[in-house]
């Protein structure tokens, strides 16, 4: 006999909407790190932050309807930290380290709010701008990332009946768990460190939650822990990310006119950033203006960092690049670490891993392959749930455009002009165009 | 917020026990179209049926606690045909007719228990017998069969976590729904037919359900229906099947000691059974004693039936020996339909399709390898949910033993003294062994 709980049902029904983010710690955990630093620094600066598809072929505003989006964004709005997740921040131990978050920022943290945000549709794509002081607006990135994303998967399982959604679910999570048994005999073969680092591409918030036990099941301690910190409050593993290239962009955008500022500003931020934390979160990002050039030009006590974070070079050379440079400046790569994380999939992975085993620590931060992996999934074909290329990036600061290079020029962002003048200040050593994925 | 059902949960924590089998009608449909045959000729005559593992190196009383076992045979016991089965099974339409079981057979369906049993265990297997009459032993084959299969695949179960579990069915279901995309493709090619013959050996019930209703999405009409009554009222699907070896052996043992008449009974099981049913429940089982003799000496009214159903050799070797056999006889080939259930899985079904082709009409009775294919889906390995090779057969009836040769005499069933006999009256003709999977 079955058994219908009629008030759930009810319930059920009674739904206004579903909220894709249900909590502001529904965020990568690297979000608090560089907002403290953003908050003690430039909380008033002002920084425009804009979300860019670049799967173009991609039509998002004509898949999610604005309204469904504005809904969405204005939920998100209304949140703030609970007592219970403020208790949690302040009082959890994060890379090892108790009060990692300073009193008077939590107190201000308390009331946050997210800003307002603007909405205009041109080219079948959502321009979606957020616009204000730094220390509110950079807290859009990723639920305006994952919210796209998530109306984009229900779109696509709209019309999805029980039964395909059941058939569906059952093949992303055999999927996955492929995945995770390639990831267990590389934890028989050496020293496995695997993170997810997928929130803001994920397919939902309840499968990167079904993901992440499923490597805690899978590969136990060899999962070292989520970038979203609420998943990782609610299934008791670490909180990982340390800094993203926001805060080099920024920086380089504040140098104004003058070049040299502008080209001894990716130090600046490194600096600042060591005065603030230490040990394991002390993990050069190296590639917001290449990576090459990055190095050369680096002072000494940048090799003093703990670890390194090639993010748009292929990962063994990216890597490789660190272990020379380490190794040129007189320390031993064996003690260094490097985060792998950009578009990682178990292939890479495992390459990866058996490439730097026994020269240097590896961890990988998993993301979109991770969390949006239902390729090839849904009962009845199509592609409709493969993962885009979303991003949303700091646009302007203080007035003038910011610019991203990256090692891989197809990743550029900002006018033109100012590229073209980036590339001036910093040279195109060492930079490849190749395609980007996810 | 999640909200528990505290009734449901407190509930489910009372259960005593979770029968396995929770109506008579979770059997199969041959059973009931060969008691109405076996009611009316041979109600009251003593037939004995046991159970035999085939699979000797899995020790079956090793896994399953008698205890449980003998709960769960009891709880059979104590079922009856509910009314608005009675009404089902009256008013419904099998193989398109109407009142196909007559209404003195339903009224004394209507009060039906199954009767005693006894168990042993010897050599790690259950000794599993039922002794009586005919029109009641017959009935625990599939009920008997399917409490063991279930018991074990529960007991390989036992200390899965909630999240293996959940990673077992997304895996199984993944597989079965690769099988189904490629019968899509038969499909597109042709007239596909497949029904569920997998209750007995199935993994469990609500998996047999869920796989009659992913072929019943995958395939649509080319999903033919479900052996299992009660699958096939729930679901709104059809009931199939026709007849099994247990008439032809009974009705040889109840030839006693005249050859000539054992030689007989084997057309004289058909032609009982042609006095009661027609169209396509005239299928033929060929292999009791061997095909290859079996068509030789057959009546020529024995190719008037509508089809076979080989059952022992090799499909492809089996259903061309039937065209030969028809079109030696004058009948056209594409007129006639085979019934192909002997171990088949998707590669076989695949292979026999194309073959089959416009040769002859098909359909599949697809058994183990449809509800109980879970080999490689356990997340910690092992292969304790793989099928196992249990029967339930006739041993005795009127005192003499019952003996099965089959086309394979590694299927061979019987005294050894009775086996040989057989074999002098038979002959070996065409007769071949091979391994016996499922």
């Amino acid at each position: 006999m079955s058994f219908t709980d009629i008030a759930t049902r009810v319930h059920n029904h009674n739904y206004r909407m579903d909220p894709v983010v249900r909590t502001l710690l529904d965020t990568d955990f690297y979000k608090l790190l560089m907002l403290q630093l953003i908050w003690m620094k430039h909380r008033d600066t002002p920084v425009t932050f804009g979300v860019i598809n670049r799967s173009k072929s991609i039509r998002i505003a004509d898949e999610i309807d604005i309204g469904e989006l504005r809904a969405q964004l204005d939920h998100a709005r209304t949140l703030r930290l609970s007592k219970r997740e403020m208790i949690w921040l302040a009082g959890n131990t994060f890379y090892g380290k108790k009060q990692i978050f300073r009193p008077e920022f939590l107190s201000w943290l308390e009331t946050f709010a997210l800003p307002e945000y603007e909405v205009d549709v041109r080219n079948g794509q959502y321009e979606l701008r957020f616009a204000g002081p730094w220390s509110l607006t950079t807290m859009w990135e990723i639920p305006a990332l994952s919210i796209i994303n998530e109306l984009r998967a229900r779109k696509a399982m709209r019309n999805m009946g029980r039964f395909e959604l059941d058939v569906l679910y059952a093949r992303a999570k055999a999927k996955l768990w492929g995945k995770v048994e390639r990831l267990q005999v590389l934890k028989a073969a050496g020293r496995l460190k695997v993170g997810d680092f997928g929130t803001r591409r994920r397919h939902g918030y309840l499968w990167q939650r079904w993901c992440c036990e499923a490597l805690q099941e899978g590969i136990g301690d060899a999962f070292i822990g989520t970038s979203n910190v609420h998943v990782a409050m609610e299934i008791g593993s670490e909180a990982i990310g340390t800094n993203a290239h926001e805060l080099s962009m920024v920086y380089a955008a504040l140098a104004g006119d003058d070049d040299q500022m502008v080209a001894a500003s990716r130090y600046a931020v490194l600096d600042d950033w060591r005065h603030l934390y230490d040990g394991n979160l002390l993990v050069i990002l190296p590639d917001t203006y290449g990576t090459t050039s990055f190095l050369r030009n680096a002072p000494d006590w940048v090799a003093d960092w703990t670890g390194a974070r090639p993010d748009s070079k292929p990962p063994i050379a990216g890597g490789d690049e660190f272990i020379d440079w380490w190794k040129a400046n007189g320390r031993d790569p064996k003690e260094k670490l490097l985060v792998l994380s950009d578009g990682m999939d178990i292939d890479s992975i495992e390459q990866s891993f058996r490439h730097f085993k026994d020269r240097v620590r590896v961890s990988f931060g998993w993301g979109t392959n991770l969390t949006n992996d239902f390729r090839g999934c849904a009962p009845n074909g199509g592609n409709a749930l493969d993962p885009i290329s979303l991003v949303c990036k700091v646009v302007e600061a203080a007035g003038r455009p910011a610019v991203k290079l990256s090692d891989n020029p197809t990743k550029a962002t900002g006018p033109d002009a100012d590229v073209g003048r980036y590339l001036q200040i910093f040279g195109t050593e060492g930079m490849t165009d190749h395609a980007v994925d996810v």
